[in-house]
């Protein structure tokens, strides 16, 4: 039978990455709109592993709620190094016969292709008993090196610390990435020694145990060392999103979006944008957001949660938050949020308005200033206005309240019940006149500063 | 008679630019506010053409719309190389014995400089068939070479596909860009062959041609390879964009502008700012800008279509729409629009407000939150407010509407009927008291969402 | 006695910097959020110097009133050369003993262990009569070079122009900066000729001055070339706030805050980020910003002058400017203005509202569009609001007033008279209700409209 042979996950997560100095662990900080973890297991789960476990320690809590029934959580504690926390997964693999692959949680950006290989590597005819994942730096600096043979065996693993002139001079870095299949890795890692000086067990030891063995095991090489790029501070956590916004920006250009200045505009792992879609420079992508094609987001924005229709325009300075929904050729202008809205195809909300807990019509038209009053400080209500609707500026539409087809609110009007199809409906107060009025209060007022300024001076 | 002979300027614009993956043909896509076409039409025309011929081919009618009476258009159909591109002009250009300049309608940003520069070389004693203008690129990449004798003749060009190890080795690439005398043109067209991988006419083989014939060829080189930079893609439209904010950037710092962070300003093609303007970091130009001398853009602003003037204090968030107008001093403050409109002397519009279709006179003072409702759904009215006037914040001018000098607007107005000098306003219903009520209001709507959790929880 | 001897500062700031083309003087521009010689002056005042002279000229009260009493200021007029220019200082030292810190006013960024270095080297038992900072840039230049033995004592001074071809190969480059014993400097600032084209008076030659005496100079060497940048046009005004800037987006990463895009985020000096702060992409820092721990600062955001609490939320849009303070978990949201304001611990301001000279209880929940008007045209008046008031949307509070607490104000409400504890206050005219009359308007203007057309049409 051809089926290769199943695979289980092992992501280390166990410390909390004390140099990003911050009470979130640091496998929960965000790039892109989703966590570190969320990354890498949504890559994970492309190769469809029989098993995901995630070894926890440090703040463990805030992983293993996380990680919800996404992976089996494993807790290393105390934590005795990367071979300690390897072991660690003994019992939960136990009676697994297939390979393991062994990832490391701050490092989310490894391809799926690249996994694939290694395994591919492992089920090799001459069965290799550890793969290891080697990168080549453009700066080597400390990092520890796999010394191979030409055909890309393994001679040993040695710490740069350890490594000999010769040996630093080999480029091949470990990227702390291996395969090995079950028994033979829970076998090597029984008989690692913490003989050095932080007294850890060290994951890289177990080539040497198995070369010692006369076992054969084998680098693979990836052409993207960006892949393997660990984020151990906040400052790696920037470099992150900065390689990850540059990736996404070149494959939406590639999709045929304008982004007229792409180094300002930022995505979210999962937003969508059709072809003949314009981006305008300094807009801010959050999560689930969808643009269909034809649609011009201007200058200035932030969407969330946001579909926007064929041919619509967005901002400048709009804000959509989740739940927006603006059907074809619709338009938010300036200073105008919406939040769980839907403005019907080719409706305007043009300047300075809030559109929250709301459906408009098609063709309506939201004056500036108009607000939908949708929460009484415990509940939240809907305002419904209809198609071709004219809301004028400076209106509050006080929920639940229902604005007919082809209604007029006239400026200024605080709207608090439901108006009628072809209905005027104006809430006004009377225009009360005091002629002279400004001239006189004018007079006493220049007077009053004055009065202040030669107290000042006088003292 | 000393006059130089005319030239016509020929532009190749036939092809779409598929890798675009646009409705919009490729030369039509903006670049600092004006299409690709449109820059170049402007080079061009700095040179005084006898003619200007732009040859039309996929989606032609964009294209010719947008040419309009600037230049001739010319249909290449079907599309059988650059050599049978520019033949198209024969008819067109029948009887015309000057100069034919050669142009790339996707390449822009080609100086007027080295235009003269090419027609001069044509134009020397040696009177060489055919000029070539060659660009030393940091990658010369795959394009075209053309090689030369040290005199900057050309012994033959190239395709890099053809090229032997030395013809790659010499690092003076083909810019695509021509020019030659009008009868040497079209007789060399004319006996071009399309007797290759493609079956096309190219248009660099007229060298070749002329070359075999004894005659002279010369290359000019530019000293500045992005200005033949073409633009086939959507990432190269960003690239030529970020190259044209960069000098203009420059130019602007040069010309004794503050930019405190110039990669976050963008200019269009014809924003003018004087000297001692500051900008701050994210601000946005569009077309029609002037900006005077001592006026401040703050950070976050739009502007389009808007005239400046000395000492006004613009933002932060500010959106300035075609026919703002603000006279010195005048100050726009944050999440205000203007649109048609003026803002006298002095006068200032400091927060969340709308003017449009207004005018404002010197030294008034615009409330927080003021709308003027200039629009009925069907036509634009026009708001006049009078010097020194003071309109209370909150209020609503529904125009048409006159507001007097030194009036005053009471907060929260909405003021339909006309307001004299020196006049007060007021638009304000009785003030409502229910002591107790919201007490008693908190006190049931807290039940009742302790009721609605219950019966969650009780699920 | 052991008393290092005291140290006088001399900085040159004559020159008002033409090339920056500007009615304000170059060393009064301002890097993030305060100008060079505010900068320049910090660092010298940690030093603790005996005196501080700056040697000013054109347009010299610009500069007297911005330094104030932190310096004394000594004129140079007319200005015949650097040399010039210190020998200016020397009736303001006479009887001074100790030793004198020449130092540039456009070069702000000189690091205070690199002035002590100077100071160090000048002290040294050797005693050499000058000390020189010298400098490596990546490109040197046209500097004049410090030709040095291996020592690191001078051989000489030379200016580029006059420099052999073994001396500009020389990389050591005069950065202009340099210490003297207060009496070698004046004796050998005494004996400087003009003899040069320009027929001005050389500050470097004062070493060759000394070296013909038999006397040793020193060069120290700072092993940061950017911290001797002179600033003398707006494009090194750029470059300089762009190096202050990455080093303090780098610092704040260090120290724990997440910068999701650092490029984006513009600092002033005296920011403070408390660890666990997020800063999203496209925020602006001026003077005066304090954030304590746990809060997050939205993409496009403005603050000045601003306190933000622990777990406080602001923006995105947001603008707080100074006196405004959020106590903790407080949330500003989209196109909010605070100004002088405090917002109570857990009160949310979250869409269209301007909060200016106003106090607001915790818990109080203002509504969009709330708008707390707080200037008259001559005073400015305060707004207080209670715990836990609810401000319904698109009101207008009309200061001087008092909302108390648990009081909801109706939205649309623009209450000019105090509301007491658990008040309900609605300020709203009648509904006013014209069934059918939209429709009448609407065909009545589709007419007009028609009408309008047709007459165009027929010109």
């Amino acid at each position: 039978m051809n089926t290769p042979r199943e695979f289980a996950a092992v992501i280390l997560a166990a410390g909390k990455g004390s140099r990003l100095k911050s009470g979130l662990h640091k496998v929960l900080h965000p790039i892109a709109g989703r966590s570190i973890i969320d990354h890498l297991l949504a890559s994970v789960a492309a190769l469809e592993p029989a098993r995901t476990i995630v070894i926890v320690g440090d703040e463990r809590q805030q992983v293993i709620d996380r990680v919800g029934d996404r992976a089996e959580c494993v807790v290393q504690e105390p934590q005795l190094g990367t071979g300690h926390a390897v072991a660690q997964a003994k019992d939960a693999l136990s009676g697994f016969t297939g390979d393991v692959l062994m990832l490391l949680g701050d490092a989310p950006f490894i391809k799926t292709e690249t996994m694939s290989d290694m395994l591919a590597r492992l089920r090799a005819p001459d069965a290799p008993a550890v793969v290891v994942l080697g990168f080549e730096p453009s700066d080597p600096l400390q990092y520890g090196r796999v010394i191979t043979h030409a055909d890309m065996t393994i001679e040993k693993m040695v710490e740069f610390k350890d490594a000999n002139e010769a040996e630093r001079a080999c480029r091949l870095c470990n990227s702390g990435l291996m395969a090995a299949r079950a028994e033979d890795l829970f076998d090597l890692l029984g008989r690692l020694d913490n003989d050095n000086a932080q007294g850890e067990f060290y994951l890289p030891d177990i080539v040497n145990v198995a070369v010692r063995d006369g076992r054969t095991c084998a680098a693979v090489r990836t052409d993207h060392p960006d892949e393997v790029a660990g984020i151990n501070s906040r400052s790696e956590l920037a470099q992150a999103e900065a390689q990850w916004q540059q990736l996404k920006r070149a494959e939406a250009m590639a999709a045929g979006v304008t982004l007229r200045a792409p180094e300002t505009v930022f995505f979210s792992y999962d937003t969508e944008l059709a072809a003949d879609v314009t981006v305008e420079p300094n807009v801010v992508f959050g999560p689930g957001v969808t643009v269909a094609s034809g649609a011009t987001i201007k200058a200035f924005c932030h969407l969330e949660g946001a579909t926007v229709g064929e041919g619509c325009e967005v901002g400048p300075f709009a804000r959509l938050r989740p739940g927006a929904v603006m059907e074809k050729r619709a338009k938010v202008g300036n200073f105008v949020e919406m939040k769980k809205a839907v403005l019907g195809a080719g409706a305007k909300a043009s300047h300075l308005t809030y559109l929250g807990d709301a459906e408009v019509g098609a063709g309506a038209n939201i004056g500036a200033g108009t607000i939908t009053c949708n929460y009484d400080g415990y509940f939240k209500h809907k305002t419904v206005i209809g198609e071709r609707a004219f809301i004028g500026s400076n209106s509050a539409l006080i929920a639940p309240v229902r604005i007919g087809a082809d209604a007029i609110v006239a400026a200024g009007s605080a709207v608090s019940r439901d108006v009628d199809d072809g209905e005027l409906r104006m809430v006004r107060a009377e225009q009360l006149v005091k002629p002279g009025w400004a001239d006189r209060f004018h007079d006493a007022m220049k007077k009053k500063k004055a009065a202040e300024k030669n107290k000042r001076g006088g003292r």
